[in-house]
């Protein structure tokens, strides 16, 4: 942990409105949009050297300045970050694709990438004086904010869907969170965390109703540039809820190009997967939208897929078509033989929104499913996401 | 990954026999005892600079130079090795301990340390051109042993207990490792996997049953001094049922004191922690013995340590009695008392083997149980080991 965040303030996505960084914040209320961290990038570009960073303990807080956390005593650390990239080898070979990785985020605490973001918004809400944390959570962001809130000595309440895999409802127990079910999806339990915000003066740590997960996440993309040597992949493929992965990575991009680190101009196309039971964004996307209509009767295995709609589609949105990329649907049967595939080729236990992006993979190969040509090309270096262990599905 | 091993031959740990690592070894079979790698320590004194290991790609790898794999191109990894070493702040200022840390094992590929043990055998066997691995196991160390088979393209065949953790069966199954269950304990499980060796020609990679398991968990003991500054902690606490990490680290500060990286000659006290319903290791140390009697009717809700005995009893007790440390059991209520209070303070979510070590800590610091003064000072250094994800045990 180091020197001091260049966090200066926080702007409106929607209108650009300025929000001061200092004090507690959600987010606009005049847009109903996402609030988002704006750094001093000009110093930064003259005072920090990428190199350095590589030198520093791993883990997400080596990028502190990159960070919204004032005091480095407020960093909550459970070993997070600094994630595997691990070259897919076999896999790639059946795919003829000898330019494949994947980003294992099972092996960060609480086996799943809501780890990122959750140390981010925890410590923040810490060091803003914040006791007691409200999710609504598809369950793995509800079980890191119960293990970040205990970290810090924070209360932290759960609020979950009954059919959320058990796995979820017994770390927050174990690190002493209270937890509510309700009968429905995280939407019907986003508004029961409304409720208890509003009643009990609880902080809402819903996706992208505080401005600081996001800063988290984003750190996905700086540990992609860097393994990358400060060249970004040709595609990356992201399982897609909340959407807060996605829109951070594009922002740490964005961050990395002003700092001047990236060697050229190049970015990724960005391909949401979502479930074919639960397809807002590629609905959307299908229509040329850039609002998701509200997906009625979500269903999947892949938990973590089960959003509606997420709070910050306009980005999501924004984020695949400045990218040239695309969302595409994959059904569960398809998510199940991609999970056996995967494990049996490379030793790995995804997750079911982890195996969405190999079944998204499949088809973004195979000529005809979009144009005369495959998506994806064979010299193509293409970054896939396993976003949990599979261990919590059991 | 780097250059290349200092291995030399193989010795057996009772009469010091020479045995070829160039060849596939199991163990002495004059003494029925574990083989250990002897590395060419002079040269390598000579040669290696121990901050160079810092700057180097994270994982276990990194020491591959002390790790007996010959071609880097065998070395597989799914991003085992430098896990967290998290300071235990708020659980030390419950026990008046302010130098308490937790060796977090649980953000292991595969969820468990049984990772690095599995990462180096498996790539070993792989370049000694084995291709069907066989394994008896309490649980994580089968899910380990099939996920580094999966990703090298080997073929393993897991025999556990009927009543071992769902998690454990499913991580075997979804990497395509055969899986056959018994009716009893892992010393029954070891029959039937010694017979499939014999009749099928499978390689049994039973703990201590082939040398290389030893090495990768000896990289605990790198980490843990490299973390340290190259002094060693007072105390380290650990769960033993096999006893591979314990030896594994005991190696480790020898090897480091023959390379000259350490900078005193101090050794922490090695405290085994064993469960009150299987405690050969405990019976065995209150008696003075070295060795351990077969423990009848194991019973325990922390699977990992149900091993009635150890294939490396000998030197588990040479390891506890050249530390000056100690052995002790702790009960299942305590075990899973100590995981709630765990939890609650740190946000982490242990399995029972690890809140196993909190358990005996608690008794190390009071007074009475171990004559007048506490076995533990408070301005001791004190190493606790979480050996697995609790996610596993649900």
């Amino acid at each position: 942990m180091n020197s001091k965040s260049y966090l200066n303030d926080l702007i409106c996505s929607q209108c650009g409105k300025s929000y001061s960084s200092d004090t507690v914040q959600t987010f606009c209320h005049e847009c109903v949009a996402p609030l988002q961290a704006v750094y001093d990038l000009d110093r930064a570009r003259a005072e920090l050297d990428r190199e350095e960073f590589r030198r520093r303990n791993k883990g997400m807080w080596r990028w502190s300045e990159l960070l919204p956390v004032q005091n480095e005593t407020n960093c909550l650390t459970l070993g997070e970050g600094d994630t595997p990239l691990l070259k897919q080898t076999r896999l790639g070979e059946t795919l003829d694709l000898p330019r494949l990785w994947v980003k294992e985020e099972g092996v960060n605490p609480t086996g799943s990438f809501k780890a990122r973001g959750l140390a981010a918004a925890v410590s923040k809400a810490g060091e803003l004086g914040i006791h007691n944390l409200v999710i609504p959570t598809a369950g793995n962001a509800g079980g890191a904010l119960a293990a970040y809130a205990a970290r810090g000595g924070l209360k932290a309440h759960i609020i979950m869907p009954s059919d959320t895999p058990l796995a979820n409802s017994q770390e927050c127990r174990i690190t002493g969170a209270t937890v509510e079910f309700v009968d429905g999806l995280i939407s019907d339990a986003a508004k029961i965390a409304g409720r208890m915000a509003q009643e009990e003066g609880f902080f809402d740590v819903s996706t992208f109703k505080e401005p600081y997960r996001l800063e988290g996440k984003k750190v996905l993309g700086y540990e992609l540039a860097e393994a990358f040597n400060w060249e970004l992949p040709d595609v990356i493929i992201y399982p897609t809820g909340g959407g807060t992965g996605l829109i951070g990575m594009w922002k740490a991009f964005a961050e990395l190009e002003q700092l001047g680190w990236l060697k050229n101009t190049k970015r990724p196309r960005m391909v949401s997967v979502q479930a074919a039971g639960c397809a807002p964004v590629v609905k959307a996307f299908e229509n040329g939208d850039f609002y998701c209509e509200f997906w009625e009767d979500a269903e999947t295995i892949a938990s973590g897929l089960r959003v509606p709609k997420s709070f910050a589609d306009r980005l999501i949105m924004q984020c695949l078509y400045d990218s040239q990329g695309m969302a595409m649907a994959v059904s569960d049967a398809e998510i199940q033989q991609a999970q056996q595939e995967w494990g049996n080729l490379e030793g790995l236990f995804t997750c079911p929104e982890g195996a969405a992006t190999l079944a998204a993979l499949k088809k973004l190969l195979s000529p005809g499913s979009f144009g005369d040509h495959p998506w994806i090309q064979a010299e193509e270096h293409v970054v896939l996401f396993n976003t949990a262990t599979g261990l919590k599905y059991i």
